[in-house]
């Protein structure tokens, strides 16, 4: 499995960064955080970025707008254990038509965690299917992603 | 905590029976299931209950009733790990108005790994206001009930 | 299902308050928090209220105990949403021999969402046989339960 | 995000497929399963394909080996709701050293629901540095992936 997002992540414009603590419900038998927890995490880190930017979740629902994940990766580098405290960057990218993109980095004390990325679709809420992202959206981004 | 249900429980009427395998990701760094997923396993148990004496789920909906938990209760006996087979038992109890409860026994091979009840309220699935538990649901939970 | 213990918590001197904002992978197809997730939520309250007050976890497992929880209980009042900012007040009560219990109460601007309990036991880290909770422990909490 | 894998899965030879009922627990607000659960459902598939083929992961840990997920990799394809029969197959790949890989196809009723691939790492349980996969477990697997 090739990794071709690491690159370009390396040199990121950071949107919005989260912090998480671990939670021992997040943790599993091997004494370390569970795989599929990554993309709960990412998610969180999402949600405060369109919050930061963009008004937030749910201001693109008042206006009839869903978003779906359509693909996701992670690439674990370290194990996170209990009560660690970690930071999320994030980032959007390439958004063109109804399709968009985060990439995430996560760190313990500078030492990497993760990486990883979500690819997203804005659908009508109403009849499930692909629309644009909205052009107030798409230019929130955009200052997001230029001004840091 | 006073555990009134564990005395009733002990000659319960058996209405289903579901099996369980404990699943990876159910376990946490103390090398057991977390306390919280057995909350899971008796809406598993409560799920295959209703479909196998009341037509399941969806035939509650379609009639546009809705049911919320109102309480949860969960004795651990003897903590459970990844991998191993369990056995819920499960009953229906105390159909009064629009309320009803479960109770549950979870055993392995024999040991009792843990016992609980949960209650619930039937509402409307429009209004969310609370709805008597319909005629052929309270029929449906009494034979379950009475033949096994 | 009886619910004593709501009429003491609500005089309950209050050892630690603990900050929840609802993930939206919490949600379940109700539109709602699920049932169980509560008991993730009561686990964060009383990792924070051991930290505040007993220097945390690791001290504890550095003495060589851990502790396992024994019941649990919720009583769900009001359901909780997407986003939601909510409040967990958390108390620790009746520390008998190996046994003590942590109170909880879960508000959102005032208004109650959920209460509930869960008992624990001490056990040595290596025999995980029940093991007095440590005298240093007991005073923590006195001093805790005393001050506020 | 390139999907290299998709071209590889379409003519996979399956080494195991898993039956998964979709629980309510694994859905969210937006009434569809979490995207994260798609990699518990994953390790489901893993752990069925190793007790198919190669003793189970017990066998493993006995050898005092243990294996981490290094990636992951989900493709979303159409929404699963609560209480879908869904059919995971699954085929392992690219083992290599300390390393190897796992490919999944998740279907409903012959409509593609997702895809993905988790890469693994082999290391020995006690200085957890990489470790190649033992011969024994190289060999189940060729004559796994050989025979279907």
């Amino acid at each position: 499995m090739t990794w071709p997002g690491s690159a370009k992540m390396g040199g990121m414009a950071v949107g919005s960064t989260t912090q998480i603590r671990v939670r021992f419900a997040e943790t599993d038998a091997q004494g370390i955080v569970h795989n599929s927890v990554y993309l709960v995490w990412f998610e969180l880190a999402r949600v405060e970025y369109l919050e930061r930017h963009a008004g937030g979740y749910p201001t693109l629902r008042e206006q009839g707008i869903e978003s779906f994940v359509t693909e996701s990766r992670v690439r674990y580098v370290a194990p996170a254990h209990f009560d660690e405290r970690l930071t999320i960057r994030t980032s959007c990218r390439d958004v063109r038509g109804a399709r968009f993109r985060f990439v995430y980095e996560i760190d313990r004390d500078g030492t990497r965690i993760a990486e990883g990325e979500t690819a997203h679709a804005c659908v009508d809420a109403l009849t499930h299917r692909p629309t644009r992202v909205p052009a107030w959206l798409v230019e929130a981004i955009e200052r997001a992603e230029a001004t840091e």
